[in-house]
């Protein structure tokens, strides 16, 4: 290989922010620098420049602007989803909760929290391809039950859960639904009436936005409980003086995903079909999680033997970027809770790596990307003595 | 007046980024993009601009790089900075609490729902100058006092605390300081080892960093509560992606900020004096909180028989950005809090303008403040019939 490429394919942790996006941010970050809530009149412009924003995104969710809550990310996001919920079903003596092995650390640990404080949590198997099952959400729930927390799709597998079903349900039981559509956001539809969710979050960085600017959808009638007290922001339901760059940067982001998702999808999913096909001819490949119902861009695979740490570092040589994982998770020596609740054991969820495309992936770089991963693993299995 | 100018005198909501920390950002909003928390080798990059940026914060405030958390703004550290001390004092069944009826919001708001959780909150009065007397913290301090929370510049009138002495008195007696530096970071000292501060926050967007990033320092073996949950992120105590171009960007403007403050408050201070002195020579003109102890760009003043928001619209109208108060609180039907905590009425209270200058003020400008001022409070009481 003379050519040393750099292929970046790790855009389930980040992604590299949209021209579009960031040119809609600059003046805000530079000239129309005002406080949006300040009332003379280049607070008003700020302002101003944050309500189209929040229209904006409005529309794309198919939902009403003051629906929508602005945060400082997607973990502030469903931190505030769950406690709201929690306090509505405390303030009615329902202290039960139904969620997944599955879910983000930034609901689970919320939820582990509330299981101190009084409330039940019920943690959902999955099936082996990583989606949980509608029928197991209905059963488990109580009349006590205050909350059903599903993700959209999930983080690392990239398995699309059936949201709207279980959303459903929940609409049936008159239960409150919350969908973590931080992965999912500008990769499918999440509107949140589709999937009948009255609290859902996104993180802008996920979709091409920028870093540091989320959003809280809560459903008409549904009162977001304060997590972050001060200043009367946001219908006084998140203190702190609002992002507008980052908070322009995430409409206009959140536009172009929306506007563009049925080509980027098509075009993604070639190349993720074509990596998981080379890569499965690996001697022991496995990929993780559900063949077709997951994400477009994700891949997440484990070779025998190699862990993925290893791998991931014989890919950065190669110049490609991946992980093993949730990069929230990065560095910790517990294997992924995600991929033990598949069924896997230890040392196959330790050898996972996450392989995820996004927009900017190009047909050579999933050709490199293939090419490199055989002569990775072929050389770590030589190391190691290992023939598969 | 023939040319209308525009004046951003709104300094204390917000200031205009400056192009040094701009400048420091746009790489890392654009192509150097990666995860902090992923470990190939773009992500370690991030993480090298993460630590740069954290040893830099330290070394202008005196501290280690790991008393550090980036939070998303002022008031989630104020948030998290009370909740810590809080917690600590609950373990040792200390539940009592002192600060004064100036602090934010951010403060107030949090001990308030303390107060409704088993605390005891003492709010100290302040002296008609708006200062805090160290005195009254020493003799309220008790037992079971757990935090003295005081401010190191209020954000209405701009008078500085004696945090220092304050931040003594709780060393002497044992007790946890905590100091809401954000509106006094980048104009006057506040390393908390100065101060005696055991928890101390601030917020870029004061001075002239980005919005959506703030800092929490909280002193070696003080361990930060976890008011987001997710992610291991600083070292687990604040959950969520690290806003790396913010970072960046609040490292690079505190730098700036604190290398020019001598020479910058110098300049500012002249123009703030020279305001003060046109506006008192104004007929029923008063000047709120002490004329000397003040930050230098801070001008709140009042005319007798006018509404602050009639003149902060005249004012407008000349292109000249000011406030009445907090932005946080703009639009409030309420007095100020702080205005009221100085023995001011109702009426006089909302009186008040806040003229905040900043590094980016000229001469020009201040002129041009006194002149449309006093040309303003005629207007706004020949219209009101009033004689002064």
């Amino acid at each position: 290989m003379g050519n040393k490429m750099t292929v970046y394919a790790d855009n389930a942790a980040t992604t590299k922010i949209s021209p579009a996006a960031l040119k809609a941010m600059l003046p805000y970050l530079d000239e129309a620098y005002a406080n949006p809530s300040s009332i003379h009149s280049a607070g008003k412009a700020a302002a101003d420049a944050v309500y189209r924003a929040r229209v904006e995104l409005a529309e794309n969710l198919g939902c009403l602007p003051n629906e929508l809550y602005f945060t400082p990310g997607g973990s502030e996001a469903n931190n505030q989803a769950i406690l709201t919920a929690a306090d509505i079903g405390a303030a009615e003596n329902k202290k039960h909760i139904i969620t997944s092995k599955i879910e983000h650390p930034s609901v689970l640990r919320v939820l582990k929290r509330l299981g101190t404080q009084g409330y039940e949590i019920t943690l959902l198997d999955v099936g082996e391809n990583g989606i949980v099952s509608p029928a197991d959400v209905e059963r488990a729930i109580r009349p006590d039950t205050c909350l059903v927390t599903i993700m959209a799709a999930n983080n690392e597998i990239g398995t699309i859960q059936p949201a709207a079903e279980i959303g459903e349900i929940c609409r049936k039981f008159s239960v409150l639904f919350h969908t973590d559509a931080v992965s999912a956001a500008g990769y499918i539809d999440i509107k949140p009436g589709a999937l009948c969710a009255d609290l859902l979050s996104l993180s802008a960085h996920k979709f091409h936005g920028p870093k540091g600017i989320g959003l809280l959808y809560a459903k008409k009638g549904v009162m977001p409980s304060q997590l972050i007290l001060g200043g009367s922001q946001e219908r006084g339901r998140r203190a702190g003086t609002l992002n507008v760059p980052a908070i322009v940067g995430m409409a206009a982001a959140f536009s172009e995903a929306c506007v563009n998702m049925a080509k980027d999808n098509q075009k993604i999913a070639r190349l993720r079909d074509k990596i998981i096909e080379g890569l499965l001819s690996i001697p022991g490949a496995k990929l993780h999680g559900d063949r077709t119902r997951r994400l477009a861009g994700n891949i997440n695979v484990g070779f025998g033997g190699i862990s993925g740490e290893s791998l991931l570092l014989a890919l950065d040589s190669f110049g490609i970027m991946v992980s093993t994982g949730s990069a929230c998770e990065a560095g910790a020596a517990e294997p992924s809770h995600v991929l033990l609740a598949l069924g896997l054991s230890e040392k196959e969820a330790k050898s996972a790596i996450r392989i995820t495309l996004g927009r900017y992936n190009t047909e050579l770089e999933a050709n490199y990307i293939v090419e490199c991963t055989a002569k990775a693993v072929g050389r770590l299995r030589s190391i190691a003595n290992l023939e598969f």
